[in-house]
């Protein structure tokens, strides 16, 4: 979990707009797919330099540029040259920690957002960097390293009826945006039922390291909170722009994932103050059981420390203790014993202790 | 309690707009019942299929569709050709998590919302999706499952001579809805009693799994919050709604309906600070108690650990102990035991402890 | 204290508009009080019929009907009719729930609130639901139960040469309302002045039930501000109100009572910061005491348990203890509880908790 | 520290605008000084009536009334007149209990203020009310009693060459209102030095009743605040107000004055924040505490409880009793002592409490 | 960490923008070093007085006087005289306490800033109090004490074909606050690394003064959050700004900065809340562990004390104790106590203790 921002040491003074990758570099090689459709035709390919890629784009059809890795100045500063991009931008997003952001500009709408996966291995929460240029009938994505995030997108493009099939950028774009928003909603499920099991394991008062569940359950939301909440102003934003890149047509679909993010945003909200309740609870919990503990420890201290005094007693070699020399002394100590034996139990029992 | 998010996975990458039912299916068979009246005919019954409800609808007449079980893409997708529904609304119906929500388009005003019931068998609040269709003269209701939730508006409209037997849907959207909230606070108050007995037995120190019963407290008005704010939204865009669909004299009584809703909300966030008050109280009432019972331990031990000490003392076999052989040295052993118990009496007396 | 929301089943799906009680009925009979004037005369008189208080109405002076009992459908239904009343309006007068509310339309303004009074035999906050029906020169007050809270206006009434005496309702709308937030501000010192003990009592360590005295305390300033909080609003509204039937000069005393509403809340609040920060010395100064009661535990346990330990090794019987045949054996004894004893007085001493 | 309101009894049902004091009487005499001046003279006396002071304005220079005593009604009432006041503000001057407040109408400006300073002989902040009444050549302060705190401003004007000496009041009364902020920032430092104590104190755990003292450092803080936030609302609308009692000269300083008391807003709330913080690091200290106690607790129980039941055993009287009688019997029970106190004390080490 | 407000004293009652140093002086000699340049020479010095470097400016090239040292009247007063500014703000530059706050008027734009280092040796944050004076072609910094902090930005001028060799101030100004911010995203690094080892020490219960740590970082974010906020509203007013000094091309590095400056906001809030949680769980975790100490206490007196009662039993000196005189009585005793020790260990097994 990439949750505490770089030391940002190479940067600091570095002339604004230099293109420097900022982050940890999560793959050797960048690795470019192209996607090219139209209504009828569809070509799927890997090139080896961004040249390649960008030679491709033409009038007749959509092209979809995948990019995975961003760490290479040098395709950045291409992408920047042939899509006329403020190189404030492209520093943008060569920083991997950078929050959610729209830009637009005459030609192209610009996107940075973040992917995020649950990887079942490590248990931990995945962060994968993803910014979009869509121009009119172009769209280059980039993420950080290579991926299924979109596969489900790809499979949808590979059938020939599929709206998807339209010769316009921008309900790709959104068909990315939606599958990101749908795994965050997986994302919080995943989340959802931990919080369920933690539930019963703070009921029931078993299981180990409680607290520092509760713990990591609030920094994963924190986390997740700090990614929704940009995106839902992003999302917002995109659906009050009036950019000619955006048809009238996808607007309702752009409110619909204005209305998931705003979903993904109140669950987030609800899993915290749930997990606040946990945290409470369990405090409280500690709390009576520490009473309970010390409430067995007092009643076994209060009856057996007075009752050991008066063997104490009986044990003194004092040579004149009359009780020793009675015939039925023994008889009467144990007498004794019963009396204030009873006497403390009836009144711990009064108390309600017992 | 539909607490936490279902799983996606099935709609994950899915093309926006597919018809895929999510959530627990709580029918086996759709149920759809339809009530056809004027001022002065009704005509009730159960039909099979929604055709034959479809071709009912009339212009003289107020057709009420009332559909029980939303698991059926087919029915959707007939209600929303004949409606010409946006497909992306049809989705959400068929989502029981979506949270509440107003859409209107040129012909309909569609509304989601939440049907809320306590189960008194279980103890639980039971959720339960409702989604309005209002047309000009044809209302369809559509619910998860089947339930006397508006038995109310039924007997209402079986009168002669009720408000509601006007040919005009907007009327018998709002007597559902507002018979909704009447439900909500019958809701509400079945917790404010609850809260009420909460209060006694933290206040009495007696009651069993106190802690848990807050957080149960706590979740469900979680649950009622995330159901009512967006409502509360909801109910005000209705208000300030320019649609001809809801005339003028129907206004009024959206207005009262708003105020109910804002109420239902007002005493949720009344019922949250109460319940964290006494969350507070019992916890600090853990620690006076706690404190209580230490003092009674440390009383005891104070106590009879010294006294303990000096009869170990005298139950030494040392071979020249003066005090074994005094004459009366026992009845100074009492006399040493009566001055030392005093004087922690006397200490404890004064540090307020007994 | 009316604090919970009461059980709505009577009324749920009725139809709404239905006059129906809500509420514990607080009075037998309906009182009806009137008291009607001019610059000039005063006539104040008990009549038995709502009609003939109605009756009573002219154009030449100002008449003041005031009603103690709302539990008669019927009184309120001729109301209704005499100033033509919306039904919701006249249904949330007989809730004695309803949050307070200002309602206008052509002829009359209407303002919902509380009472509030301090019981000095039960020690508790009344809440009395005040209704006023405000028109041109007639002003009707519907009170739960007959009280004193307005003997003062009536007393300003009865002297000649009040302001009070205008034949306009708006004045007297405004000295009944002044009236009830100068009861708030009352009731306030009142819990200012308890809350003033509760310091003491918190800070000196003494008084019994302090938790629950807090809890108390904040449950009344969540009533009240439950309370005041609407009436802002409906304060803030009769201001920018631009209704003909506040004239100019009644709106300077408006501003007044605004101002006072204000204060009133800004008071709440800042009781209950004092009183959740009162909440938290409580409870840090429980656990202090906690702390100092297992000091006292911990060394007379750690003092006492080896010195014990010491006495019990000499008491054993083995055939072959040196120490017991010692001439000074005892002696040394003796000279060993001490350096121990010493020792661990000194550890406690540095460890500062003696 | 008049902290809580005063009980209005007095009041109660009282016409509005009623001229009655309401708070603690603070002096005896009204005292009345006059300052009249303009570029080059200046005249400076004390008079006996106030209907003196109003005889010497005059429109060729200005003059500073300065009303030490406002429990007068008769004084009040004679600068209602002579300014033509509203009643009900006169009556908001007399209550020392009334928040911070701009009003303006045609002829003049009024604020309502306080004067805070330090007590340092009783360590508690002290409270005085401040009234402007700023005309367009005179300024009337109103305090509760006598004190120093415009002292400097005097000195000022008594300079000839300062800026103060302007026939027109607005400077003059942005100097006080000034020099009163300058005093808060003031009593902050003092407040922020307390603060400093508080922290070695807590963090070096020595001192006493700290509780106690974070408590009264929140209560000061609180009392701040609530005079600070309206104040913060006045100056801003005195920045704003189009007044043309406030030349376009003295506008600047105006926003340096509204500056000054953000910035003393912003440090309360700084304030609050460390002091928090400060009470939940001495609660968490206080738990490190009890745990360090309970630990040596047990540490010393655990130890020497088998230890003492082995001795117990030894001092036993069974007749046949093997070790008792072996020649290395007691050697043999050290042995055993020694091993098991070993053991015991590797296990804490182990548990790392030692 | 200058956190607290230094005491105004000298300053109280002053006439308002009186030039006085507030602050601690933190240098003795006032340092004035000049950069002239144009896009082909640039020209570095070290001047003795500020009349010096004023006279330096002219129109063809770009002049940027950086001062350090602030505590010289009459080297402010001499800026003051050139470039007309206002003496409110000069007094505002001179307190080294003011809040960031931006300026403008028609020729110049001032900035008032922190600059903020983590000092290695100390381990404390510190701060330096940073003013810009922004003219056409000329730009005034000056700050407390002189420092490296801006170096990056000069090495940047040195190189001949670095955009910010352009004769217009507005670039300079930006960059130096890039660098301003750049340097808070590094302090935050700094404090996310001392966090994340935080958390290790918590989790793993490790570490002393835990508590305090907490508190330090608290505090510090505390005093970062001081800085920024301003600094955000700066920001953005910046960029809204429509004063002709910044030009067109400079705007879209202004968005980059506030972008810049509300990822540090947003950065210090979730470290405030990681703080929060950490805080929360080490409480939690300290009560588990005084849950635990107890346990252990607990299990150890519970079994010995009744054991060595039933020692004690048998080390009374009654004359007639049938089990001493049993053949197997010290066999009869060991299984007693076997029996016994064994049931309190299946008890305490049951509970779940052990």
């Amino acid at each position: 979990m990439a949750r505490f921002i770089k030391k940002m040491g190479l940067r600091k003074g570095a002339k604004p707009g230099s293109l420097i990758f900022v982050g940890e570099q999560q793959t050797d090689q960048v690795v470019i797919r192209v996607m090219q459709y139209d209504s009828k035709s569809l070509e799927e390919m890997e090139v080896d330099t961004i040249e390649q890629a960008l030679a491709m784009i033409n009038d007749r059809s959509m092209t979809w540029i995948n990019i995975f890795g961003i760490h290479d100045p040098e395709v950045l500063a291409k992408l920047g040259t042939r899509f006329d991009i403020d190189v404030l931008l492209l520093e943008d997003m060569m920083n991997t920690d950078h929050r959610p952001k729209l830009s637009k500009d005459d030609n192209n709408l610009y996107v940075i957002a973040k992917l995020l996966s649950f990887n079942r291995d490590t248990g931990q929460i995945e962060s994968d960097q993803l910014s979009l240029i869509a121009g009119k009938n172009v769209l280059v994505s980039l993420q950080e390293k290579p991926g299924t995030h979109f596969e489900a997108v790809r499979e949808r493009i590979r059938k020939t009826k599929d709206r998807l099939r339209i010769i316009y950028s921008d309900y790709l774009a959104y068909a990315l945006l939606d599958c990101m928003v749908d795994s965050y909603l997986d994302l919080l499920a995943e989340i959802g039922s931990s919080i369920d099991n933690l539930e019963s394991e703070i009921l029931e008062g078993k299981g180990k390291f409680t607290s520092q569940k509760i713990y990591r359950q609030r920094t994963e939301l924190n986390f997740m909170r700090q990614v929704v909440l940009p995106l839902k102003e992003l999302t917002f934003d995109l659906l009050k722009s009036d950019s000619i890149l955006i048809r009238k047509e996808t607007r309702g679909f752009i409110r619909d994932l204005y209305d998931h993010v705003v979903i993904t945003h109140e669950r987030i909200e609800v899993y915290f103050s749930i997990v606040a309740d946990q945290k409470e609870i369990y405090n409280s919990l500690i709390s009576s059981r520490a009473n309970e503990i010390m409430k067995v420890l007092t009643i076994f201290a209060a009856i057996f420390i007075p009752l050991t005094f008066i063997a104490g007693i009986y044990g003194m070699n004092f040579e004149n203790i009359p009780e020793l020399k009675w015939t039925y002394g023994y008889l009467y100590f144990w007498g004794l014993i019963a009396v204030i034996g009873a006497g403390l139990l009836i009144y711990f029992k009064r108390k309600k202790w017992l």
